[in-house]
């Protein structure tokens, strides 16, 4: 067996588990490492620059949609995060405490950030007066910390980088309208950047966050047939103002409570793009994501001329492309499976005869799909190519979304789904969270979402019988 | 009094209380906001666009010399803080400490990194076998904590943001040259975007880094005269991979220990450029640093035409400069007022009778020079003026710093100095570290550095009259 294969036969196949196939894929990619804290992981220069680039997009995103970015502490006094009733019942549990600052104990404990809402709502009640303030649209990116028993590379762990949007606005609508907003440029940026297509809905109150009126989420299907929860973008209402004493004096000079919202997408976009783009032979990128997009490997670079070319190329394309060069000692088959196991997006391959017929060859990660290509068409060609894998990459998605879509009609329907299929259950529901907790306990599957389009599909529930008020996905999640 | 006098005037002078103006103009330029934890602070949107241009300068040229973005986790446990003696001797007593997750007691206590050379040299560990491996070159920005007890807005707080580089290298030489490329390297940014000339040198064994073999600083000089170390870059030599067992087979398949770098700047450089440039007016920005570079204020914004030609002048500007518009219904005096305070380098004045000469008015925030400009030639102006005013205000900095070197031969000579002046005192030091602490403990000057060039003043110690060994900076430091 050549060492080429043996690498990539390191990575167990989907099929025959497909977790373990996960671990195996992020080890071998050099996207993370395990680090002496339980729970908690190092980001390597290959995931890294995955999150810089999912930054980057978002960021733009972010700001040109006047949003600015702010940083606040990473301590929250105790006294501070108990203000919001909802809000502590569902943090406290998981955060880490600090108890002592040098060799001294504090007079009060400070717990590691699990989310910021109470920090920006101290801060937003100093800073809005009146209604010339509103609305304020910040954002931060940090780590944050929730102490998990169980966690597993870039889907769950103990801290975790992501971004935090918090506005504040002086009407419902407009805090609405922020809130939908921000959840559609989530899934506008996962279509266009990480070529994933999202199911978008509400959350039934069981699963919305710790302190909002509405929370509305991205969702994705992974290729092992259960959903992950990709973003989250909350409509507060007046419930922390109203905890926080947050008002503004309108236009008439009467107080009156702010309206926020919250919204936030985490490093877990990682473990999506892993999961719905890999295969067997390692990570696929989609190259709009991709940190390098094209990697060149020059074929019998000891001969006169190759790497030479091979760098002028480079240098030709590194303008308009993200594009890097591997002129190690190792060999180009050994090279082609490192690419591959990255999932870099395209390979360049050219050698002396390649030269000769002033050509070289592209290779598609996703397909295996090679083109000899004139090397005066190369930068038209790579652009074209580029376009298309990304196309590709959104539409065979979508294809796999849509054929996992199942209609259910009663408990006998869902329960054959949970046993024998995967991917997203459209079952009614009578809106009692007696019927979500049977589900749960008894299917494991759990309500994701409730979709915008609530057109019914029958009118009773699909647990108890009883008349139906939504319509809602239904799935095994991560 | 006007009111935009009035806002001004808020600003306590310089000449008046150093201390105050500064903490004045923190506050009306809204660059940051005290928090409810003790010396934490809050980057507000104007302070955190400044942290982010320093961060896309600093980057860019970090990823040009070949290194790359990791995270390492916020979390050391307190074995791994306990493995380089002098190490956890410098930073034990400052840190703090996580005894809980959730409702359970940690078996370990975890501190908040002060610094991460543990985890560096734990995950360099694990990824270091050959010669092939390096050198390693890496970089992460994160948040630190370090439980001081007097705190400043960016000179000194609790948590600060900042970036450590950390390097592994084969031979002492390399590493060497690493430490100060990346000393030149931040002296060269802080030249070409903060516009602040550094005094470069070698600390003394007294002052150098916990755990490190050397220390290289860069040193600022404040408008009142003390000195900011601005930056600083270490070599390790092998001393941490020792401690950490970090080995590599050499290419004569012989086991040898790596040679260490880390090199860091923090958000202290936004002090250092509010004390460098800022003027009784609030706040001065280096164009090539500042978030926004031209703030247009349209004259007279209610009459026809003022503002359509406005907003068509941003538009015209925008994808060559950082420009904004500000069409509040404030004054313009008001207007006027804000963009100095904030420190916004260029002004540009438009009004109905500029229009008609189909021309504006630019405004330098440093001269408050007043151009008059044909409206075809405002980007070319607007150019040369950027060059110029980053140019001035570097020299202005420069000829500053120049004026505050004072030669000192002996202790008298230095007691006056610390008596009497400020700036830098030259003289000659033995090499004792009893004559450091003399001098530190009598007259409230530390060693600064000890410049590269060690061109000799004198032959005896400025405070024993011992043979003199090295030329070293004195200095009131932050």
């Amino acid at each position: 067996m050549s060492k080429e294969k043996k690498m990539v036969e390191d990575i167990t196949p989907m099929a025959e588990d497909f977790a373990q196939w996960y671990t195996d894929v992020v080890k071998k990619a050099e996207l993370m490492d395990y680090s002496g804290v339980k729970g908690c992981m190092i980001f390597k220069p290959n995931g890294f620059a995955i999150w810089e680039r999912i930054q980057a997009e978002l960021d733009r995103r972010f700001k040109e949609t006047g949003h600015r970015n702010v940083y606040m502490p990473m301590f929250i006094p105790e006294s501070l995060l108990q203000r919001e009733k909802d809000h502590v019942e569902g943090f406290a549990p998981e955060v880490a405490w600090v108890t002592h600052g040098g060799e001294e104990e504090l007079t009060e404990r400070l717990c590691i950030r699990p989310t910021s809402e109470t920090l920006f709502c101290e801060h937003y009640r100093k800073e809005i007066q009146s209604y010339r303030d509103l609305p304020k649209k910040y954002n931060q990116w940090c780590s944050v910390v929730r102490w998990e028993k169980t966690t597993r590379p870039f889907l769950r762990s103990a801290e975790f980088l992501w971004q935090e949007g918090h506005t504040a606005h002086a009407t419902a609508e407009e805090a609405q309208t922020e809130t939908i907003d921000m959840l559609n440029c989530y899934a506008d940026f996962c279509k266009e950047v990480l070529a994933i297509p999202m199911v978008k809905g509400r959350k039934t109150d069981k699963e919305k966050f710790a302190g909002a009126e509405a929370t509305y989420t991205i969702e994705a299907l992974m290729k092992d047939g259960k959903a992950l929860q990709s973003g989250t973008s909350h409509n507060f209402g007046t419930g922390f103002a109203e905890a926080f004493n947050i008002t503004y004096m309108d236009k008439e000079n009467k107080p009156a409570y702010v309206h926020q919202t919250s919204w936030g997408v985490s490093t877990r976009l990682i473990g999506a793009v892993i999961m719905v783009h890999g295969d067997d032979d390692g990570l696929v990128l989609p190259p709009v994501l991709a940190p390098t997009q094209v990697m060149i490997v020059p074929i019998a670079q000891h001969k006169e001329g190759v790497l030479d070319k091979a760098y002028a190329l480079m240098d030709g394309l590194k303008a308009d492309f993200r594009v890097d060069i591997d002129t190690s000692d190792k060999s180009p088959g050994w090279k082609f499976a490192e690419q591959e196991i990255k999932g870099i997006p395209l390979r360049i391959e050219i050698g002396p005869k390649d030269i000769e017929k002033a050509q070289c060859v592209i290779v598609r990660r996703d397909t295996r799909e090679k083109q000899f290509v004139p090397l005066a068409e190369l930068s038209t060609v790579l652009a074209r190519t580029i376009e298309t894998m990304q196309r590709d990459m959104y539409e065979r998605a979508k294809a796999f979304l849509d054929a996992h879509m199942t209609e259910v009609h009663n408990y006998e329907e869902l329960r054959r789904f949970s046993e024998e299929k995967t991917g997203f259950a459209i079952g009614m529901w009578c809106g009692d969270e007696a019927c979500e907790d049977k589900i749960k306990d008894d299917l494991t599957v759990t309500s994701r979402c409730m979709p915008f389009d609530q057109e019914p599909i029958d009118d009773v529930c699909i647990c108890c019988g009883k008349p139906a008020k939504k319509k809602v996905y239904w799935g095994k999640a991560y």
